[in-house]
């Protein structure tokens, strides 16, 4: 199939699927995960050839463990449809309606995308997820996944279409490219005709390529550079549970922290209990040269450092003169993703919180919060670093467009 | 200046301007505008050397009219610039607050976007209403004019920075690229690194270059291929006037309406008396074979027709079965700008309102009303064609952001 039939068999099933209420994307929603679970050996087997391929190439057991599937993993996806089946259905709300002084009522209304493009990496997990929250949105997806992943894919999208057709809705609610080239993903990039918008899901590289080549409106989920201020005023001990959480409770997410700032008056007596609190998971520590003054065991900093995201046991570690010039240092360096202050002053934690430019902004407590689902959106299709549309955790909402609805009597200008 | 020069003082100008309270904003505004009215001989004199040379190089009237700039239009201007300042600032809402079950109160806030470009033709009065509009919304505003409108914008920026120090403001709230040559508009829409949202404004051929160019974050402000659909039950009254009104009222905008879609069961009564209400502005109907069967002075249409924004006294009819024929034609020709249905009907009205993909979709109303000013935002920055972050009319709320603030005790995960 061309990549034109495919977006005109999206468009057409968005019309149809738009116009669903929302126990019937819920009817859908459940026989798509019954139907994984019916399928599970096909799925299975699947996934084992593509285990055995990606071993054979010599795929990094770290990637490989992304790539596969068990049965409890599946029983994991149908549970997050069965949850996403569960959430309030955002479409059809009418957000506002006022009457103008002519007498026409004008009313915004919530309505689906439409056609939802989503460039994935070799996770099949994302291919159950991802149709999930495009659907119950009343969108139609479209999914580019891993070339390394296709059997596994593929098995999963032939499991929700029996799914959906068994429901009543039309199977091509999602499609599955099959061809995963390089120039068809550039192609993809450009269906502007067929795509309203266009999310990657995946690392730094795959996000530049997509920003970099897409024509389609694009929802950038960005990586995390993100920084703990730990202020002259703050709590000690606050600040070390936190810092030590957000940067070690899970090192591989963007959310994790990889700076830390701490304000000149409190560095003497801090950084040698947070270098005795890293240490119990070897967190390597590249400072300042101020840093190095009161310790002398971190390593020192260059000024790569500072705009690094080390998703590892790294943290960089700077000494500031101030709350403004944490917040300089930050809104400099960062992503724009997730940024904390730890303090008990109230005047500097509403300074950070107004004027750090980041998706979200802490008080004394830990970035690793920052999540579709600890935001209580019930799911999330990533997080957004940019400011248009979408910024911070998207559930739902995200993927949802409105439209002006006019009633009149006969207006005319 | 090179353009990172640029992007780099707008981004240390919109961290600025993000701080400041409405009040200060406003008086930025008044300083701006009363700079406009005390150099006015200046911005005329400009101008008067971009019409000389437009002139000479032979430049249709109608052009050369949008770019002249007269006394009683800078006195527009300026009193644009004091509505603006009259309107809420959007910026500093919180739209919501919710506290999660572990204590952490999370909200979300509107902040300004950052640094908004704009790209347009060569209209002068646009580098101060978007000005106004970007500044009022709390952002720095880059802006790139039309070659042809050089002197003129560049006398317009010189004032409007004046009045903003005057104000305490910094002048580089608003920077106009002096180099508009195509090679620089293009490096202007990869500029991700300081530009937060590029907004182009003009015509097809300017949007169609930004959309496909940019790696900037777009809104897409776009082609109005505009229909009105007289349903079988309409007040034939109400049709012709609403018609008449939306075709003729003004031809070149893009919520004029373009296409006329006929219920078959009133086409034999309602085409002759349409043709006899529209031959009062001349205007030439393209139809298709059911319609000429009716009114045989109507041309034929081609398939080309049904896609055409004519921006002229020309409109395309079609004569349909039914109200789920209308709505699907409109749904694969339209441009997602405005769309009406002119009915007496509840369920035709409101499946019309549910089921047609546009930005607005009127009953019983003029297209024309699409429009910032009649929507009740008070100005706008253009009409938003795609689905993603805004869509319709666009006043200041588009050029907004959100970021959320999360207020903690010490929470970790």
């Amino acid at each position: 199939m061309t990549l034109t039939e495919i977006g005109q068999r999206a468009k057409e099933a968005s019309f149809a699927i738009g116009k669903l209420e929302a126990d019937e994307k819920n009817q859908g929603l459940l026989a798509a995960a019954e139907a994984l679970l019916a399928r599970k050996a096909d799925i299975l087997a699947a996934n084992e050839r593509d285990i055995d391929a990606a071993r054979k190439k010599g795929m990094p057991e770290g990637l490989v463990d992304r790539l596969l599937l068990t049965p409890e993993r599946i029983t994991g996806i149908v549970e997050g449809m069965h949850q996403v089946a569960s959430l309030d259905d955002p479409v059809g709300e009418v957000i506002s309606m006022k009457k103008r002084p002519n007498g026409l009522l004008i009313g915004q209304k919530r309505v689906p995308m439409g056609v939802v493009g989503i460039i994935y990496e070799a996770r099949p997990n994302v291919t159950a997820d991802a149709f999930a929250l495009c659907f119950k949105a009343g969108n139609a997806a479209v999914l580019r996944g891993g070339s390394d992943a296709l059997e596994s894919n593929q098995a999963i999208t032939r499991a929700l279409r029996a799914g959906l057709l068994k429901a009543g809705i039309p199977a091509d609610a999602v499609q599955l490219l099959a061809d995963t080239n390089r120039e068809t993903a550039r192609e993809f990039m450009r269906l502007n005709r067929y795509l309203d918008v266009l999310i990657p899901r995946g690392g730094a590289g795959l996000i530049k390529t997509v920003v970099e080549n897409s024509t389609v409106p694009v929802i950038e989920t960005g990586t995390g550079n993100c920084h703990i201020y730990v202020d002259e005023s703050a709590d000690f001990n606050m600040a070390l549970d936190i810092l030590f959480n957000a940067k070690t409770q899970r090192i591989g997410v963007c959310n994790a922290c990889e700076s830390v700032l701490v304000h000149e008056k409190i560095a003497k007596d801090f950084l040698p209990l947070m270098k005795k609190r890293l240490d119990e998971k070897q967190v390597e520590i590249r400072a300042d040269a101020a840093s190095r003054a009161v310790v002398g065991e971190f390593k020192e900093a260059t000024e790569e450092d500072w705009g690094k995201e080390y998703l590892d046991y790294i943290l960089s570690c700077k000494v500031v003169g101030s709350v403004d010039e944490a917040i300089a240092h930050i809104n400099r360096y960062n992503t724009g993703h997730s940024e904390a202050i730890i303090t008990k002053d109230y005047a500097n934690a509403q300074q950070f919180l107004n004027e750090v430019d980041a998706a979200a902004v802490y008080v004394n407590a830990s970035t690793r919060f920052t999540d579709g689902f600890e935001f209580g959106f019930g799911a999330e299709i990533g997080i957004s670093t940019q400011k248009l549309h979408a910024r911070g955790p998207m559930g739902l909402l995200a993927l949802t467009s409105t439209k002006f609805i006019v009633y009149g009597n006969g207006q005319i200008r």
